[in-house]
């Protein structure tokens, strides 16, 4: 076997190549410190490198893993022991920023964060945000599609791609860097990379869309005594921001107080209030927009809808009122956890929030369930914290999907199958559907060496 | 062979079947009006009987043409001789308008405009929007990834669906009616049908989303004196309409005043102008809206970018704008046209227009060259007129085409490959992304019976 690694050495030098000690020394990923397990990590530094790689690996057989910042919520980039990991930390290279044609082309490795800092540089707005931003790389968004914070205004990580380059699990180089908004000249082949969290080919190169930097942006926390009055600001913000309204987080009762707690951040206001919710938007005159969102504001706080509401006054306390939503560590220290991201129709929400809370009292009356998310995408995300000794997963799992089948939910709006939720893709899915992923997988990746064991289920 | 057409009757009845001279008696598609040459037109009512007929069909290896309304630009519905026609003018049934979920679920023979109208009963928008909205279905815009007049704000077809539910070439019916906004649990199976033109499927439900019934839309069409300023008018109002601008429509010159001819639509103002853009923003504050669209216009006009505006005052003065846009009917009568499609960056436009029209004084100076489109898109559509006896298809692609790919432009935007464009998909994708359309084709409809020769160059 050590063949391979020689002949993998020989394509990315010895800088190339982490091996033995040093592969223990780094975490399994961001959620879970243990020792990575991989036989080696493989840090190509060009397309052709990994084309050379892939190559090799494919010849003997070699189960390869994608790494991008490993900060993905479903163990799709957990090393297992046997398995190669195949990371971009060295296609780190921002290429492009053409403000005028609206695009960035980067190698996969760059973070969304010097993405986006790239694209600001020049007055433009690289559209994608989330809570890992100084993380996780253009590459792992790509694969995972991910969601996060502006997904209301702006889509998720497939709206922001217009083209890309990838390499398929024997070795060929597939580019499509298409640089146009609109483009139906023969399949759009980049779909298949998207979302398919690199089971079917590994992506070393993106081009995204830039929007032009928004002049003004106004935020709000308020404060709602239960979900009707959610949604019904949900729509009367949609409607009232007509097109400019970015964000929209709800945070149930337990995520603020849990957020607030001693140590933990400044509480903005009391922490007695059912529902709290972080809103923005996004527009292009600073007094205009100003004017018409505190009057959207007066006129829902007039209407008895919203019971508190507390603007930012700088960019300092704009960013604090984040920090609530998006810096949840604290909350997670010295506690069992275990994490959900599911969609289901707004109107369910409420309904299954309360099914799982009482779900929750009957089984662990000790722990808690805290419940906040990205509501007008209808993804909520759950953080059940048993606070019992032997309490499962799986008990947590079928605490938590039990009402949500009923409900046609969907187990993963944002962050993917990946190895833990292989078990539940066929509550969600037919036979039909996972037959036909099954097909694709066949087609493009034939002896299965590209993040094997995750996404899709043994037959 | 007549077993397979008894197999079939058998499936969908006398009534779902046509044939003999019944056939003949249809156009080929809405732009050619000789007879249709299928041996037979098929005319499912049900997703079983679709699934039924492919079934049988698969097994005789009966090549079948999908077709919807036949409106397609790329011959791609178009029937040759041998082939059967599978029409989904049956599988016309809205079957949910959710208001409250933001969705619709159609089957896919629903026309365009049936869908907006339904979703409008119930004050929503569904948001795409095209010339041919009277004829062309629901299936047949999921298949050609169709565009429009209102991508700039609202995205293509592929962003407006959410789930779909297709009969794949053996007969096997795959059903990911998702209704959700987010969905990261397995892969997006619906981006296999999305814009690959019928050749990997038969769509026959889709479920799509509505938006908020805009309050407010202010239209106004201006004239301007050249294409530096289309562009700077564009950006101005992209930034000072933030997220309200949703559409952006550019007229050549040539364009403006063979719609306006006499005979032609009434022309509301001089025909001299180099260039005309029919532009429209969609808001939530019928009195404000007006106030800014007209305050943004009054400031482009005082600074010197647009020479002369006319907004209309009624609703039928906003149609009667619109209908010179849409309606181009008049000016293809009696003069062979070849109809394009293209997109380039729009920084490149200029240039490549000119060196069209350019190329057409030379080689066909009798003739003209009608350019306008969809510009924000980077999209443009060209009417090539040769009035020049033995002039050829051949010789107007070149004239077309040799510019465009020196540009890196694509020969298809919009309307897709079909069997029109099929031997210009090599100037655009490389071999390696025409062999990845190969695998695919050859994993999901390994006999090679929906729509062959259309959109996949053979080997
Ligand atoms: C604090 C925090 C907040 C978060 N908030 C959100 C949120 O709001 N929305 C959201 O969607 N996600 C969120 N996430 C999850 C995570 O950040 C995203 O899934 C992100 O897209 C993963 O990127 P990554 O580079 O870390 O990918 P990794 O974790 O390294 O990999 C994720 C998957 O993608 C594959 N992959 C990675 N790179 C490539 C590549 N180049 N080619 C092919 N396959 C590849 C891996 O094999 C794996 O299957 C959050 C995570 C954290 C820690
Ligand atoms: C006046 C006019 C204006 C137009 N303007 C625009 C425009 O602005 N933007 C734009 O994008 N297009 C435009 N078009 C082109 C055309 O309307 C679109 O391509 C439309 O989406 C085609 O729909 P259809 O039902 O007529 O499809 P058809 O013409 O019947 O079929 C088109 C293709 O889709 C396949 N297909 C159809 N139905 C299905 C199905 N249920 N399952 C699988 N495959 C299927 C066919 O096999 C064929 O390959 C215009 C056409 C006209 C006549």
């Amino acid at each position: 076997m050590d063949a391979l690694i020689d002949a993998i050495r020989h394509v990315v030098g010895e800088t190339g190549l982490v091996r033995g000690e040093a592969v223990a020394a780094r975490a399994t990923s961001y959620w879970d410190p243990a020792p990575c397990r991989a036989r080696a990590i493989v840090r190509p530094a060009s397309t052709a490198e990994v084309a050379e790689v892939l190559r090799l690996c494919h010849a003997a057989g070699q189960a390869v893993v994608t790494q991008g910042g490993v900060t993905g919520c479903s163990q799709g980039a957990d090393a297992r022991a046997g398995e190669l990991v195949l990371s971009t930390e060295r296609l780190n290279a921002i290429e492009a920023i053409d403000p005028v044609g609206g695009t960035a082309t980067v190698q996969a490795g760059v973070t969304l964060q010097a993405l986006q800092e790239a694209a600001r540089a020049h007055d433009r707005l690289f559209a994608l945000d989330l809570g890992a931003r100084g993380s996780c790389t253009v590459g792992g968004n790509v694969a995972t599609n991910a969601g996060g914070i502006n997904v209301l205004r702006y889509g998720m990580m497939r709206a922001q791609v217009l083209g890309l380059e990838a390499v398929l699990a024997d070795g060929t180089i597939v580019s499509s860097m298409n640089h146009m908004l609109k483009n139906n000249s023969g399949f759009d082949l980049k779909q298949l990379m998207i979302g398919t969290e690199g089971t079917l080919g590994v992506v070393t190169r993106v081009v995204v869309r830039l929007h032009p930097l928004p002049a003004s942006r106004n935020t709000a926390l308020v404060a709602l005594r239960d979900f009707d009055a959610v949604t019904e600001l949900l729509t009367r913000m949609q409607r009232d921001m007509a097109g400019t309204l970015s964000a929209f987080e709800v945070m149930w009762n337990l995520y603020y107080r849990a957020a607030t707690a001693p140590g933990g951040h400044r509480a903005p206001m009391a922490d007695a209030h059912p529902f709290y919710v972080l809103m923005e938007a996004e527009g292009a005159d600073t007094t205009a927009d100003a004017a018409r969102f505190e009057a959207v504001l007066a006129a829902v706080l007039d209407a008895g809808l919203i019971d508190d509401a507390v603007l930012p006054q700088s960019e300092a306390e704009r960013r604090a009122l984040w920090e609530i939503r998006e810096n949840f560590e604290a909350m997670l220290v010295g506690r069992e956890t275990f994490l959900y991201d599911v969609s289901l129709p707004i109107g369910e929400m409420a309904g299954y929030a309360d099914e799982v809370l009482a779900a929750m009292d009957a089984t662990w009356p000790q722990g808690r369930a805290i419940i906040f998310g990205h509501v007008a995408d209808g993804n909520l995300h759950l953080f059940i914290q048993p606070q019992q000794a032997g309490a499962t997963h799986a008990q947590s799992d079928a605490l938590v999907y039990a009402p949500l089948t009923r409900r046609q939910g969907a187990v993963s709006a944002e962050h993917g199958i990946g190895q833990e939720k292989l078990g539940w893709l066929d509550r969600c899915r037919s036979a039909a559907e996972i037959a036909l992923m099954r097909t694709l997988k066949q087609a493009l990746d034939p002896k299965g060496i590209l993040n094997p064991g995750r996404v899709i289920p043994p037959p």
